[in-house]
């Protein structure tokens, strides 16, 4: 069965979409821990981060950098920080979430509540800067 | 002004070194969050990650999955997560750290008190793996 991800990249199921080539996908996290965070998955259904061919993981990474760097622009930040965890959804994604500290990374912190609008506005912003 | 983590490349400071190549080098978090926690670095000092070269940003992550992998092989977890913050120490640095649950990536937790003759045994556990 398709992940929730795979379901997103196909829309399926709606994001708010940040950005995109033709390996990577890039979209709010609609559970943010401040405003700007966001996921980078391959749209190759991958688990483990660490299972993606070398030439994949790197190009993964080079194509969140773009993303990073455009979440800079938008949501001015000390810097953009990067987690995978990955134990709940079973594809691979990259957590790129601008820090004013690095407390703003604790997964525990309660989760921004943002409106539809909030959340588009965040997105377009970010694509803007992109 | 060198770094500490320049110093530790340079044998200046002693660390726990896990594996290095020509580039990059990785060595134990000398306050682990749990036993495995890596720390892999550019050994060219550059403070914010996404401000690599591409190709180098590139060569770190392939770099830092192989440690990734080593890690997984000598402390068996359900996934080795990654994160990078960089708030604290102004050169770049990829945390990895073995995950039993989600929480272990929790940077609020207490950190592990180990004696010197554990951090020797769990770096010795990675290099085997490596």
């Amino acid at each position: 069965m398709a992940t929730i991800f795979s379901r997103i990249v196909a829309g399926e199921i709606p994001c708010y979409k940040v950005a995109e080539d033709e390996q990577f996908f890039a979209f709010l996290d609609i559970n943010p821990l401040v405003k700007g965070h966001t996921l980078v998955i391959p749209k190759r259904e991958v688990d483990y981060i660490f299972d993606l061919k070398d030439e994949e993981l790197a190009a993964m990474h080079v194509f969140a950098k773009k993303v990073a760097l455009a979440i800079g622009k938008a949501f001015p930040c000390k810097k953009v920080g990067m987690a995978v965890l990955g134990l709940e959804v079973p594809h691979a994604h990259i957590h790129l979430i601008p820090m004013q500290s690095e407390k703003d990374m604790l997964f525990s912190n309660p989760k921004l509540q943002l409106s539809a609008e909030e959340f588009a506005e965040v997105a377009e912003a970010i694509r803007n800067a992109f």
